[in-house]
């Protein structure tokens, strides 16, 4: 739909265009797909000064981003992410990376794009359920680092959710200056700082994983991992019942799950255990004292781990 | 030789230890080798802190350095590098990378180690080309650099071919420093400070993808392009005559080449037309007006850059 008018606007200003259109699918995320790219790259320029922009969602934004990073050491490259996942979170950061059969991401970089570039007109083609994958993560920014936020999103649910651009201006603007005031801080993940972005993915991945990829996507696991995060937090006396309860609200008024489905308990718990963030004999999880106020906590005893899962998943 | 003692150092420091072998030949350093090695890598690294020790010379180290930096995104790697040529450049500063069949160093990364750990014994192994091949990079530090160092080679020649530990010493100290500084004050070669390390690298790349690598060796093919940077530094106006013989001397010392061997005129004006460092129309050399004094010159005529390639040609 905008790929034929960014074509005609960049050739309009002189630039010689030249695209490579990949499945938007996380298939396309192999170094196999990096490698075809890179050498079309590198027939095209010869004697050029080259960049990539990268005009899609997640997949592309990772799969370009990480061709920029090792193409002749680096070159230089722009983001332009076109869902609502891409735009609060993705975009945003400088991790890039494909996956491998033996895990996801487990080749990439960490390699900052000269601009990001986001335009609510995108989010129109969006189906519902793309834009409410991404409202898991404008949730989680809510919840670790801004509770105003997460009021404005209690009280303007409908226009965020009808598409109001206003709206969704507000929330984008202030998610990309919370991850990219977090990421200037601790770029590679070293301060414990970057850490607490990954509140609701440690279950969440192991959900994504433990169904193959095939069952919620990304947004969905990630919902359902953060209400296990905040069940957790409560269990281990962090978190008031009366916060858990609008978390969990927010998450039902966002159209997103809070019921696992196609994995048993054993598949996520396993999952979990394989996660390349886990080091040596520690879990270390993201939790919440209060909306906005995140803390860090090692070794959670499986059993309170266990049970927050399973309060998640469908009676069997 | 040294392998199993190295593997027997580690574990008794109650290090895991994982060798991977690779032939030390440039077929080495291909992105099948770097998938090959991190797929093993993936399935060793459950749950565990692994860093990678890059064993061997210049293949060996871009090899590794590159797998380190795009497993999960960057693990920390040490260099320990066994020839003269690892030891005194190519250790050092970060550049890691395999080739493609489009070029070589396509795919890359800028990574530093956390450690260079050279040590001259390793050295007692090498053959004397292999010495001679680390030797044009030492020369090449000397002329951009360090004119007390090209007034020690020129005196203590001898010594250091013999492979003298204490002269060795001393040429690996004055380079790796000298490579180190000018790396941590411009490691992406942003500021014309890094260029000046490609002295005499222009055409002698060319040299060498001019024969498709199969005749000068990197070394051989290096001080063969400062032959020729010294003479179009002669031809502008720049470089005496004097230091100019002085320098094709001390390289005719070393028992480097000073004619190529196995390639045209235009095999090597063409290739040179292709190095991924030439940007847009203008070339691009780094010349030096003294022992120790560089100055990067564009757009130098044609005729000038033929006329210093012709005189090393053998006559036809």
């Amino acid at each position: 739909m905008f790929g034929g008018r960014l074509e005609k606007i960049l050739k309009a200003s002189g630039l010689g265009v030249r695209f490579k259109l990949v499945a938007d699918t996380e298939k396309s995320k192999s170094i196999e797909t990096a490698v075809s790219v890179i050498r079309d790259l590198a027939h095209y320029d010869r004697r050029k000064q080259v960049f990539i922009l990268a005009f899609g969602g997640g997949v592309v934004g990772d799969l370009a981003g990480f061709i920029a990073s090792i193409y002749k050491r680096g070159i230089p490259y722009i983001q332009v992410p076109t869902t609502l996942l891409a735009q609060v979170d993705s975009a945003i950061g400088g991790k890039t990376g494909v996956d491998l059969a033996e895990g996801k991401n487990l080749i990439g970089a960490i390699y900052q794009p000269r601009l990001v570039l986001s335009d609510v007109r995108f989010l129109k083609t969006l189906s519902r359920r793309q834009m409410r994958t991404g409202l898991a993560e404008v949730i989680k920014y809510a919840i670790i680092k801004d509770k105003e936020l997460f009021s404005y999103l209690e009280a303007r649910y409908n226009d965020v959710f009808r598409g109001s651009p206003d709206e969704l201006q507000h929330i984008i603007k202030r998610c990309s200056k919370i991850k990219a005031d977090i990421v200037s801080c601790d770029e590679r993940e070293e301060k414990k700082i970057r850490t607490i972005l990954n509140f609701g993915h440690t279950v969440g991945h192991a959900i994504e994983a433990a169904s193959s990829y095939k069952g919620h996507n990304h947004g969905e696991a990630i919902a359902l991992g953060i209400l296990v995060a905040s069940d957790i937090s409560q269990k281990v006396k962090l978190l008031s019942a009366k916060t858990a309860q609008r978390i969990e609200n927010l998450i039902r008024l966002a159209g997103l799950p809070r019921k696992i489905k196609k994995a048993s308990l054993d598949a996520v718990i396993n999952a979990h255990y394989r996660d390349k963030k886990f080091i040596g004999a520690k879990n270390r999880f993201v939790l919440i004292e209060a909306l906005g106020k995140t803390k860090i906590i090692e070794n959670i005893p499986l059993g309170i781990i266990r049970e927050a899962i399973r309060k998640r998943l469908n009676p069997a």
